[in-house]
Formats: C-alpha cells, sequence, structure tokens
C-alpha cells in the first residue's frame, strides 16, 4: 500500500504535463547553406503581464512547429508581482528543461519597457536579465549590450505610444550609434511600412514577432480561420539549428518576417524561397501552346500578378498558388512565336514598402 | 506629452486583456420550468498546479458558452508555490471581475487533494477556501460541510488511485452518513459506470467535469476534432440562472452528464432533451408508407437503434439524427396496417451502466 | 415477401437523396424595409460544363444559407452533349421540386456565351430558355429581352477573353441602349475595378457570382480556409422574399457584393450594413477616456482605419471588429475635450474602385 | 483577333477543369513486403443514381490520398436515364484520363443490383460491363467470372433489404460454389458483424467502402468533424501499386477494413499495422518506475485498455495513442520487480466480431 502511495505522488506531479503532444510542422524550403528556423522573439508569460505558465510556451511552439522561442518578460511592467515575485530570469528556468525535451530552442531574452522615446525593446542572448532592471533605460540598454545581446525596437508603430504618425526619435540614433540597436520588428499585430523601410536603409535586421500575451490557440485570429493560421514569426536562415546559428544569422541579416500570407524580405532571400517552393514541370508544347504543371510544396501561398509583358505570350492576369497545391498553367502562343518570358510579380513578397518581388520564367 | 504617458500607461494596463472575444453557444433545450445551465464544476490555474492565470478560465467559458465554472485549486498541492504564495482564495478573486463582465457565474470551490481513501473531493460555494487547509481530512471535509459547500467525490475511477478497480472504501460510507459527500463525478477523462450506479443507488447528484489543467484550446481531443467538440460538463436544470439557482439545482440532482456525444442522466430528463430536441412533421402518408420530416435543432446528437417492434413496421436498423440536421425517415406499412409504434432505443443516451433510453414514437 | 420488395423499390429510389442537411445561416442584417436575400446567380450543372447534377445546386445552396440560386447553363458550349441530350431548361426542372422542398427560390437562367465582343451574358427569369439558342447573339439577347429577362455582363475581366485590359466594346454601348443589359458581374473569380465604375457610371446594377463548376466544397479556397469562408454572392436588398421580390430589387439596383472579407455596393446600403451589424454601449466615461462596448453580431467581418481626425481624440490606428465578437475600445481624451468625433474608414467596404466607406461616431 | 478567338476557345474547354488541387496522404504504415494501397471499390456517379460526374471521383480521390477506386455503377437502376443515356462502360472511359493524370488506379466495374436474395453485388476487374446486363441474374455473375472478375457481395445487412435480421441465403452458397463470389463488404454505412464472421468462417475477403452517391465533401460526417474524418475504404497490402497487384492481394484476401477510428481484419495484418505506427522509446528507468516516450507516426488513432496482468506493474487503465503524437507513458514497479509485462487490448482493431487485438509489451 506504501508503494501505491508513492506511484500515486509521483502521478500527481506530472499529471498537468502528461499529455499527448502533436507537432505540426512548418513546411518552408531552406536557402542554399542555410537552414529556415522559424522563430518567436517577442513572448510573455505570466512573469511578466501574459497569463500562461512558460512551459505552455515550449508546449505552444512544439505543437506549432517553430524552432526557437524567446520568453521575453517586460523588466519595468508585472502586474502580477501582488502574487507572484521572482527573478526576471525565472520564467526561462522554468520552461528550459521542457524545452530540452521537446527539441526547442529557448533564447533568454528579456523586454526593456519604456515610454516613447525609445519605446520597448528586447535584448537575446542575455546572461542575466536582473541586470536590465536599471531606473535610466540608457542603462538597460547597456547592461544589455555587455552581455552581447543582440537588440530590437518593438513594435515602434504601436498606437498607444505613437498615435498618429511612426516616428523615429533621436534617442533611436543616439542606442543605434552606441551599437544597442540590431534590427526592428516589422511586423508585430500590424505591418509597419516605416520600419521596413528604417531596416532597408540603416541596414537593420527585420523581425517578425507574436508579442502573444495569452494562450495562442485563443487567439481570435486563429480560431476563426482554421485552415493555414500561423503566428506572425521571424524566419532566421542559419548556418545550423542552434542558438549559436541564430545568433549568428540575425547579426548577418539573414531573415525574413512572415505574417498572415505575406513574407517580408531582402529580394535575394524571398526570391531563392519563392524558386524553393516550386516544381515546375513542362507538359506540353506545340505551335499554340505551352502547359506547364506547378506544384508547390510548401506552405506558402503565392499570389502571381502579371507585369508589363510581350502581348504575343498569353497568360493569366493573376494566378495562386495553393500551398501544397498541384497546379496546370497554360500559355498561348500568339504571333508566330515559340518562346518568350512571363513576367509577373509576387504580390504577397515585399521587398519594399509598396513594392512585391518580380519574377521572370522563360518558357 | 505628459498626458499622453498617462494614456500610454492605463493602455498598457489592460493591453493583454482587450482582445475580441467570440461565444459560441450550446444549443441544449430547457426542460418544462428548468434552464438548462452548462456548468463544469473541476477547472485549475496557476494557483495550483494548472497553468493559466485565474482571468482565462472566465475566457475559455465565455467562448465556450458555459454558464457557470468553479475554480477548484488543490488545498494541499500546490507546485508552483515556490514562486507563487497567495491565499486559497486567490484565484477566486481574480477571475470575479473579469466573470461580472462576461456574465460567466463564478462559484468559489476548492478541491480536497488526498490519497485513497478517500481521495479527491470538490467543496462548491464555499465562503472561505483558507478554512480547509487542515492536516486530517475529515476536518477539511467537515469545514465546507460548516460553509454549506455542495460536495462531490472527484474521478472515483482514476488510475493513479485506483489502478485496477473502481472501489467504494468505508471511509466513504463514513463521509455519506455525516453529510459530506452529496454527488460524485460520473466522467471526468472517463466514463465510471461504478460511479453512475453508485449514484443511482445511493441518490447522489451526477457530475461531468472537464478538470483542466491546461489552456483548453491546448486540448488534443478538442485540436483533432475541430468541428463538433465541447468539454465535459455538468448540465444543471435550474430554477434561475443564478449561483443559487444551481445550488439548489444539485441537491435537488437535477443534472445531467454530457461528454463526446454522450449524455448520462435520469431517464425522465434524457426523455425530455431528446423530445425537446426535435421536431417532427408527417409530410406524407399513403397506404404503403409515412414519411417523416425530422429537425433536431440541438447541438445534440441522437444515434438510434431499432428493438423489438411489429415486424410490419418496416424502418430503419439504426440511424443518426444529426445536430441541427434536417431529417427523411420513411416508414413501411406492411401486411395492411395503417398505424404503429416505432420503437427504438437511443444508445448515446444512457440512464443507466448499459441501459439506454427507450423510445416510441406512434404512427 | 412481394411487399418487401415494393418497399425496396421505392427505397432505391430515394437511396441517393436521403441524407440529413444542415443549413448554416448567413447572418447579415436586413435593411429598413428590405430583406437582405443572399443569392447566387451564375451556376453550372453536368447539363451544360459543371460537373454535378442539378439537385446538387440546391442541396449546396440550403447547406450555405443561400436565399435563391440560378442554374445558368451554357447555351453554345454543351461538352457533354455526347452522353447528355437535354431542353435548355432540363436542369431547372430537375432541381425545382428539390428547391420546392429546401424552400431555396430558383430562378430559370441561362448564360449566353460568345466570344469577345460581347462575351459572356446571363438572362434571368425567363420563361423557355431553348429560345436562345440563335446563330447570331443579338437575337438571343433579344429572345431574353422578350422574356422581360434581367440581363447582366458577366466576368468583363475574364482574361481568357480580355488578357490584358478590361474594355468596353461597342457591341456593349449597343446591347445597353437596347435594353438588354441590367447589369455586370463586379466579381467572379476576381474583383473587377472596371465593372464597378461602369455600374456607378452608367447606373448598373452590381452582381458578385460564384460561376461554379465541380461541387462546391471541392473548392480549394474553400478547402484551405474552413472557418469563415462563404461563395461569391449577390446580396440583395428585396421586398420580399420570393422570385418576384429579387427581380423588383435588382431592376432598382439595391445590391451589394459579397466575397472574401469584402463588400461592394452603393454607400447607402454599406451604411445601414455596418450600422445594423453592431450594437455599441458606453460603459464607462472619465475625464481621461471613453470605454465602448461593441458588439458585432453578423458574420461580417470590418477591418476599421483611423482617417483625419482632432488629434486630442487618441483611438486605435487600425480595429478590427469580428465577426460575433464582443470588444472593448478605449478612446482617449487629451487637452481637456469631453466628446469629439472618431473618425475612420471600414477598408473593407468599396463604394468605389480604391474608395472605402467612411464612418464618423461621435463620443 | 483570330488568334486569341482560337485560345479563348481551348480556354473554354478546360475552364470546368484547371483548378489547384491538394492531395492528402493518408498516412498508414506498410507491411513487411507489401505497400498499404488505400481503395474504394464501391462509388458511383451520374452514370447510375449517383449526382456527379466520373471525373469528380478523380479528384476526390486525388484530394483524399487514395491509391484506386472502382466506378460500379448500377447495371440495373438508372433513374437519370431519361437525359444520360451510354454504355454500362462510360463512367469508366470518361474518367480514365483524368485517373491518369493524377496517377489514381482507375478499375473497371459494376453493380449487379437485385433484390434479396442475392442483392447487390460488385464485379472488379471487368473487360466489358455491358455484358452483366441480363435478365437473370445468375446470368450476370456468370457474365461476370468468364471476365474473371474478382466479384462481392455488397452490404448483406442493408436495412432496405433485410430490415430486421442479416441472412446468408441458399443463393449466397450457390454462387459461393459457383466460384461467384470472393468477398463480402464488412462495411457501407454500417459495420455488419455478419459480415465479418462468414469472412472468417468462409475464408472471403473483407471489404469496406463508401458507396458514395453525392460529392463526398457533402457527406455530412465529413462536413461536421473535419479534423480526422476519412472515407471507408479497403487497405489492400500489395505486391505492387497497380491493378494487377491489387487483384492478386484481393484474391489472397490480404486486406483490412478502415472506417471512423476502426480497423478490422484478420489479427496478423492488425498486429503488424500497429507495431509499425509506433517508435518506442525508454527514456527513464529507476528502481520504482520505467518511462516511455511513444510516437505514433501514423493517422491511426488507438486506444488501449489494460487486460489481466500481473498487479506488481501499475500503469494506465485506459490510454489512447493518438495520431501523429508523442506521448509519455510512466509504469510503476511494485513488489521489487525490475521487469514484467505490459497487457493490453487496442479497442478499436478488430480481429472478430466482439473481439479485439491484444497485444503485449515486455519491459
Amino acid at each position: 500500500m506504501k508503494k501505491v502511495e508513492c506511484a500515486v505522488l509521483a502521478f500527481l506531479l506530472t499529471a498537468g504535463v502528461v499529455q499527448a503532444q502533436i507537432r505540426h510542422e512548418i513546411e518552408i524550403p531552406d536557402l542554399k547553406g542555410y537552414q529556415t528556423l522559424k522563430c518567436d522573439f517577442h513572448i510573455h508569460t505570466v512573469f511578466s503581464d501574459g497569463t500562461v505558465w512558460p512551459t505552455v510556451r515550449v508546449d505552444e511552439a512544439y505543437q506549432e512547429g517553430l524552432d526557437a522561442i524567446s520568453l521575453t518578460e517586460h523588466i519595468e511592467y508585472r502586474p502580477h508581482q501582488q502574487d507572484i515575485r521572482a527573478s526576471h530570469n525565472r520564467s526561462f528556468e522554468i520552461a528550459e528543461e521542457a524545452a530540452r525535451r521537446k527539441n526547442i530552442l529557448l533564447i533568454r531574452g528579456s523586454e526593456i519597457t519604456r515610454s516613447m522615446p525609445p519605446g520597448h525593446a528586447n535584448a537575446l542572448f542575455l546572461t542575466d536579465a536582473d541586470s536590465l532592471d536599471r531606473p535610466d533605460y540608457r542603462d538597460a540598454f547597456e547592461a544589455a549590450k555587455r552581455q552581447n545581446a543582440f537588440i530590437f525596437w518593438n513594435h515602434p508603430g504601436w498606437d498607444a505610444q505613437q498615435p498618429d504618425t511612426t516616428l523615429w526619435w533621436d534617442e533611436h540614433t543616439e542606442l543605434l550609434e552606441k551599437g544597442c540597436m540590431h534590427g526592428i520588428e516589422v511586423f508585430n499585430v500590424n505591418y509597419s511600412p516605416e520600419a521596413h523601410q528604417w531596416c532597408l536603409d540603416k541596414k537593420l535586421t527585420m523581425l517578425g514577432n507574436s508579442d502573444i500575451h495569452q494562450p495562442i490557440q485563443s487567439n481570435i485570429h486563429q480560431q476563426l480561420q482554421t485552415g493555414r493560421t500561423h503566428r506572425p514569426m521571424t524566419l532566421v536562415f542559419a548556418r545550423e539549428r542552434s542558438v549559436e546559428g541564430i545568433r549568428e544569422a540575425l547579426l548577418a541579416r539573414r531573415t525574413a518576417v512572415y505574417f498572415d500570407d505575406t513574407l517580408v524580405g531582402e529580394a535575394v532571400y524571398l526570391h531563392e524561397l519563392f524558386e524553393n517552393s516550386l516544381e515546375i514541370e513542362e507538359v506540353e508544347r506545340t505551335e499554340k501552346k505551352v502547359t506547364l504543371q506547378v506544384f508547390n510544396h510548401s506552405d506558402l501561398i503565392f499570389h502571381l500578378k502579371k507585369t508589363a509583358h510581350d502581348p504575343r505570350l498569353i497568360y493569366f492576369r493573376e494566378y495562386t498558388l495553393w500551398p501544397h497545391g498541384l497546379h496546370t498553367i497554360t500559355i498561348y502562343l500568339d504571333g508566330g512565336i515559340s518562346s518568350g518570358r512571363m513576367e509577373f510579380e509576387v504580390t504577397n513578397l515585399w521587398i519594399a514598402p509598396n513594392q512585391a518581388l518580380k519574377y521572370v520564367y522563360e518558357i
């Protein structure tokens, strides 16, 4: 009887955890020489103003097919502190073992949470988050820098801090010049064209994150569109799947931002993602037409839109390449031509504000 | 500028909360004189061994169309106490305002958590949960009784405490005789035929609850079967939609247990739920056949199976009445009869272990 | 035994049909004095180049919550005629009884199917579709006109007929002047800004239809986005739910086009749909802020975007009112004001090409 | 201009067909030496009493991840013949090219459709379906046999033909003895325990098929349970993925029947399917317990239920291995033992009526 009781206690200790979990891989192709890692670098738990225990974030990341996350609790904003008192390192420590077991890369991070300017910023790859708890924001950024943190400006267009216009302040110039700003969130709840342009102009890394506070499946967007929805995320093109691999890639600006149907990033990366997603086969060729079979083996959708082109090549105005879809596309040859260039843009791949990736396919 | 900062702070304080929420009503008909309330009386949060903040449970209840919940934290098992120290009343207090705003009835409760016997039990309608924190389990039950609590035995067939056989112990007889046990969970993770029979024999209230620890949408069952899944719950047939109404109904044993496709309860309630769910119209009658149109306007599914009957009435062997479905059923009249009794059982309405509700429809 | 055999035969004759069906109502509010009917006026079956039997279209309409459909078989294009030979009226006749039983309004129509110009056109409210089978397209249109048909130009921007530019041809002017064109499809597979502008300029009725050929649930868009997807449709604001009611409303141009998340129509109708979808309650007012609770009881989503406004009123830049969602919106009052005008546009309600509905809410 | 018109015509001819399609593979492991092919041998189109064009059945099979189908039109029951007149071979001919392009194995078959006895039967691998159109059912069966057809009895328990009891008639004995019956449908709308037992006793092949008449996605079961639903099907364990491979396997009785969550078949096949679906790793072993990590990489669900066992081995009463789920199972060691046999049955793998597959796992 005594033994049974022990067993029961052990059972109790794990009862909240032992449930089967299913991982849904996100199928986005790798680039030559790089793995495409799916990352969310902006997440909260009950240890700041979130509403879930840290281990839940690991479970969610596993279930959604992520490779890496960071629990970036607010340093300065801890509304649950009447009930929860802990080091700023605590949520990382609690999640660490779960992450190891599920093979999720867990990055120690924190959110420096100030009024504008400079607003909010996340620091990743910290060794001690408590050292960022300083009255002057400059000291907090410096403390992060001393730990070789990768620091990025969060949601610069957040309407609570910049209600009408997304401004760049002198304080951001100062942070940038001091080596305390390496990237900007181009997406967080909303896409920011200003942040996108700043990343291009100032050679900063583009990030996109969920900033999730509640259980992620309760997100209204995910509940309503059950089919294809994913959280906003940063795609990191890394030499290896490791925390160090992510750090190297972030510093080298090898990222793209993935939200809804849209990818934002440098043309060179989006171009390769587009090509590596598709298998194109010419299944028929006559004097009058060419028929292509296009298989999109990724989770990405591609909305094509014809641009200026040789009018003797007659093809779609707009066409959608569905994720995992098999497509048959016919191009008619007029005026006696036997070859030509299909020209189109992929309207949901954004290489600059209001500028889609252009593509040419020779037939 | 100062003003904006204030606004910003106010914004910050609510940012984790202000997200749109959608309520999905559970459509189960009322009974004559009673409202059918959908209740979950067994729920955990981070204040015991759950993984969400108490307000999340209110949001989930709102979204899933529940009427009432109780956050029944373990008195004796608090694995997060290194980080969270609080009164046993605290999770109720935190959730109270959210429940009021969303019109969810929040019942103060707690789980007395002991090894077998007597195992675990929930006490509802407490005034002070802290008073249940007593070394001897008898004192804990007595403290609940003094607060006029409704007390029920949780998951008697839990394999961690009763690995092979579901036993009734002398300790349960003692609790029952002292007025410290009013009901039993007939469903919690699994259905317990023993608990079902005990409720019938000893005139105890039948309950079914989720015992949820993690975010409810992460439940694997709900993720895989997105269409029609609901959490296990207790249907309470109450005179009014209030905490007092629920207490009166629980004491009067006016409940049914709803899990998966199945309802467990007294025949009189299941019979009325079945009838009130259906609209039946005779759309055609000839010498040879009668055609019925049956509309099921509830969320309930009904699996019908023919029982012994007049063989001159020729109709289905098995038939499913789908939720919100419009059905056409034809009954053939053989041997010159012009009327008769369709006899069948509803195999997913259980009035006793291995006993389905029987029904006769006269045509 | 003989009797049983009869029963069996009767059974056989209906076996393909008797399956339960579930109707999912589309919840879009009525307008003052008018019912909002959900209609699809462009549908094919095996009787032209579709791939389903006519009754399937009635079942689909029932399941998707439509009020009215028309089976508009091509007059001139019948690729299945090696196997199927029938009058152009035949698909209507086959579907008629099913429509009556399911309370779907079935409108006799046909598609005049010519190369460009004038391209394809649908004629509704025909009495005899066969009379449209004439070599010269002008004779076909005249035959329709003689039956008092409502005639509209289908998919003017279809890339198979207008590969690069959506042109209005002299032939369309001629048809218009002869009273043989009353509307244009603003949406069919794609939205056509040209068609939208022509409807505004020439006072033509706006239509949106599915042009479905295959079983509608096999539509890739519907399969991938299971949550909120609906077919493209024409909303008809009718005095009564009848074929005659629809005819009157179409001629009076009381329609809107509903596809994906978007509504296209006259500002007056979209304005009223927006208002009738919402319940707004002021739940808190202090010197510093006003809090609104907004409940959207429709299936429609509304994407709000702030326009030029009094900067002392501080509120969202962008906000989404989710279908059936409960929303809490806070407006901060700066500079001592105690009232003001929230100004925004609803970016998915289109009153002209590139022009969203503007709205002001006084607080 | 002339050229464009040609292109337009070509476009028209394919417009109903060219839509992207997505294939969802059904993940069920192969057996040693055999591929597991997913087959549906009972399907109708408009050429008998179905409601879709034959090519739709190929599209559906592609989308649902099937390997092989047969369009088994009724020989004697053609309710659409007022509009459609064709050879009994016609639906096969129409679907053939589509099947070739989508790599679906298309088997020429037909349904001999008689009153009971002998009821309905499907003949597969025909060379000429028209030759089965004979007044006497014996002649129809003989005509099929002469073509070396594989013949099976359809839905023996269909309530329209056997309203109360599923009987085996002398006529079936005669067909069996003449080599005109090789298998029976164990599942068609419902599971038939009688058919299951007859297959075991008389060494007949077990089959399960959809008998689908309408578009398959309109099936109410599939609409309500979007997550995991699949049509009823026959799993064929074939030496090669070809029509000939299927014929060989059917004659050798290497099949299992897959419907809802359940598999029906010979113990040897179900045992291997169970084992090949799982990866089991011992992740921890102490004196007190053993912890297993079990990954189910198939689409199959397995419901485990403990059977008689050594009581010193303490483990679950019931446990579910979810499709694609990662599970952690702990077994406690009592009474000083360090190894033992976990004994359970898999309640949804049926090796005989009311008999589940038993399994022992040694730890």
